[in-house]
């Protein structure tokens, strides 16, 4: 079925880039692309071009790469930060309970206060802030504002109380109820599965917020030039927003989707991963599963204790007996399984478990490793065996490595934001950005993997420079290793014949930009299945048909 | 987007019959089917018909009707009950027993015994059956039989201990624990709600289960020249099989579906009804509750108590107020609301509760009674305001006849599966089987309409008959009345211009046919948007195109 009307498709005069799927970068000069989408031929220099075609793009001799795959993504919420009080910017306490208190007066209609992106490491807080703080500007009503990372979240005292959460609240299961010095008070942070004590209690998302969060996410995927994305942990209502997209035709980044757990697995998939829906648009995949919690709120499971807090190791959310349990539910069905694993010891526990199951659960099973932010050295090899997926993010390195030195001490930072390490041992990279703990900002991302600087340039010379990538391993980390860990190779990842024409002009020369160039480069047009899909001059552009499944 | 590669199709030669939309029915000779599946042209006698068509089909003076549209079933139990072991044959417990028998033995794999289509007054028994009986024949596993109406579970001792069923646990809300004989220990059988404390504790389908259950009733549906059904009670595992089925292209019916409860409603509709999706296969269109339970079970809720059960007068599954703000719930986002209501007292109930929220909701709502089987004469009258549609069952009348006899006692049989007196208040019938407590045989239904008899001619004159209605009017209720209640009559329900080509090649004609040969009609094809999806000699077709959503 032709999702576009066009005919062939002529993108010529271009200095364009590729990875060329044996470890190396290709130059190409003009795309052909046929009535499904897919690229039909890739021209180099002068080679001769077809004389009919039924339209024709020059370029004008501008950049183009493949649209970028974020191997990472938490799309809805990422919907949802921009629908809330985005806390991100916020450069001190003071200044975040500014901003909250402006939030409650701009939104009156708000029975609860949502907001997200505060991170206490950079209000120069040497604690995390408190309910008393929050409850001062918080007009009495409930608040529930998340962490960064998703790992704690900030709550006042109206929130504890309609969540029932006091001094005699025991700490759930693998979460963490902060208490006040001294005594067993809950001083207002919760970290990991304690959240849910009061995110229970925050009113559900109507289905139309769904659909708008998911229009914001879209728009600002398609800004950043990423193309496809992972969804880590979509839950059977994003599954629906979703198909509510590509029922109504609205769908224009592909989606490939790791189920929140193998009960959402199963009810979205049924008895095995989907084929591709919407014109390669949405498929489910896999589950995501949590062994462990971040490294900033001490929820990473660690072998040894926090450097900065030799009390606690962090903890695991479950047991190495029930990962193995939930591992092979999905195995059984074929389901691929992503694991997220920051600290050394849930890495630890989730290769040994690989190692396991590899014996019962043959082929190709591309079991994905999510984060494998912090890993021993001793461990660092095993990535190469048994086809394991290293999923990483770029931009954490950059954000994390102060309180990274901090929470690891010196010793184990070898180990940590490995990517060079890993990559050696042979196991594939996947690159993302973990949206919306890091903006979907994939140029950053490649600038800090070939450089290992934040935006300020430091530290000199690179963070554990050791680990730095080439920008033909950034790169295709970033498409071709990203659509390899998603099932996906044989359609994306790579601008050649027989793949979807899914690609960038972009406004600079990524193989020659040096870093800080590179973080700062603008998408121009974001082409999907052989269709603008964006363009920075006009936004999003109308689908040339709807795509509408009738 | 085409679904079907054909060309215009011309059917002719045939004797054909639809309603006419205008209260009447319609013969024709022709009709003349475009490559969308809908219908160009009709043609009466030898008016002249296109010298070009694509593909011809000589109907050599075969019957043609429409496709019939079937009111309310439930289509995964529909499959369901065709996987587990089906008892609606027994003539007496101890067959009923023998059979369960056989099924164990036949099915040693089975964890639990499953089964359904009981119906202890088909056995001339005066109570129900017990769990000591069940006992004997389950050899020690737990067994769960469903009552042919699905308001009332046969369970033996295996399956009470598993669910911690005792003489101490009391009836939930909502339902009953039949217990023993002047005592308080469970008898084995559990009405409405008290159903769902052994159900919860049997193995749920796996998704591949599921997908057989459709597959199952969708041929049984083929079969029986059902081409449309409203599907009452999806939930969102319902769904997704149906979903599935779509993508896979192998959804032939269309489905329209009315969600198990608000929550599912919302998450598998959104924040509205949804379109049609496969070429006008499936759609959301509403929510489907229940106020009360069925006669048989004296589960119905009656204005005054059972004659033949003088203590009790039945119950409601919810109040007055919870009814209104979950019909509230599902009106505000144009969804359409369908309950069931059975007793008088209930159907009372609706009514009023459809008078006050006539004054919020305005438009055309087309609120839906589901069953309206015993309603107070002062009531019926009712059923003309405000559009309500009467969605009822004819085949329940023949099979309920002496029960309901036996239940109501002679004075309430006036409001009791009154068709004629409903029809005549302006209120338009839509008809169905409610598969599986019945077989899903639209013929059976027109011909227990049109007679009020059963498969054995009984009672002589008809049972009530002053209720009779027309075969017109009674093929209007299985055709276009259906359509219109599921807000389909602009492409379902007739065969004319305009309208989807879904019509049915029958051994008769069921115009002329008295009630006990238009019993015995048989289907011989059954078409779907102008394709041949069944037929008798060679089963189900290939679809032309596989119709498959991508």
């Amino acid at each position: 079925m032709a999702l576009s009307a066009h005919a062939d498709v002529l993108v010529d005069n271009v200095i364009g880039l590729t990875p060329d799927g044996k470890g190396g970068l290709e130059r190409f000069t003009g795309l052909l692309i046929d009535d499904q989408g897919n690229i039909s031929a890739v021209y180099h220099d002068k080679e001769k071009r077809p004389k009919k075609v039924a339209y024709k793009v020059d370029g004008k001799g501008r950049y183009v790469v493949p649209g970028m795959i974020d191997a990472h993504v938490h799309i809805m919420d990422t919907g949802f930060a921009k629908m809330t009080l985005d806390l991100s910017g916020a450069r001190s306490l003071e200044e975040a309970l500014v901003q909250v208190r402006a939030y409650v007066q701009a939104h009156p209609d708000r029975s609860w206060i949502e907001g997200n992106g505060w991170n206490q490491a950079n209000w120069g807080l040497d604690r995390m802030p408190t309910a008393a703080e929050l409850d001062r500007v918080t007009g009495g009503k409930p608040a529930y504002l998340s962490r960064v990372d998703g790992h704690a979240a900030w709550v006042n005292s109206a929130a504890l109380a309609a969540a029932g959460v006091t001094e005699s609240t025991a700490d759930p299961s693998g979460g963490r109820i902060e208490r006040a010095a001294g005594s067993r008070r809950p001083a207002g942070v919760l970290v990991d599965a304690a959240q849910d004590l009061v995110a229970a209690k925050v009113p559900q998302p109507r289905p139309s917020d769904r659909d708008t969060a998911f229009g914001e996410a879209q728009l600002e995927f398609l800004k950043q030039g990423v193309t496809a994305l992972a969804d880590m942990g979509t839950t059977i209502q994003d599954w629906q927003a979703y198909r509510r997209a590509g029922d109504a035709g609205n769908l224009r980044v592909r989606i490939v989707s790791y189920a929140r757990g193998t009960d959402d697995m199963a009810l979205i998939g049924g008895s095995g991963p989907g084929g591709w829906l919407y014109g390669d648009r949405l498929k489910i995949q896999g589950v995501k599963l949590y062994l462990d919690g971040a490294l900033g709120s001490r929820g990473a499971w660690l072998k040894a204790p926090y450097a900065d807090a030799p009390e606690t190791s962090g903890l695991p959310r479950m047991n190495e007996t029930q990962l193995g349990n939930l591992m092979s539910r999905a195995a059984i069905d074929n389901f691929q399984v992503a694991v997220h694993a920051i600290g050394d010891k849930a890495n630890e526990t989730v290769l040994d478990t690989i190692d396991q199951l590899s014996q019962t659960y043959k082929g190709d099973r591309r079991w994905r490793i999510e984060h494998a932010q912090v890993v021993a050295p001793a461990d660092v090899v095993r990535f190469g065996q048994h086809g394991i997926v290293a999923s990483m993010q770029p931009q954490h390195e950059a954000s994390d490595r102060t309180m990274a030195e901090a929470r690891l001490g010196p010793a184990r930072l070898a180990g940590a934001y490995a990517w060079k390490s890993i990559a050696a041992t042979g196991a594939p990279l996947a690159f993302g950005s973990d949206t919306p703990v890091e903006p979907p900002a994939p140029f950053v991302g490649l600038a800090v993997a070939i450089s290992r600087q934040g935006a300020d340039g430091q530290p000199v010379g690179g963070w554990q420079p050791q680990e730095k990538l080439t920008l033909g391993q950034a790169l295709a980390a970033y498409t071709s290793g990203a659509a390899y860990a998603m099932f996906a190779e044989d359609r994306l990842g790579r601008l050649a014949r027989g793949m979807k024409a899914d690609f960038l002009f972009v406004d600079r020369d990524v193989a020659t930009a040096p870093p800080e160039a590179l973080r700062q480069t603008k998408v121009v047009e974001t082409w999907i299945n052989g269709q603008q899909a964006w363009s920075a001059a006009r936004g999003v552009a109308k689908p040339l048909t709807s795509g509408k499944a009738r």
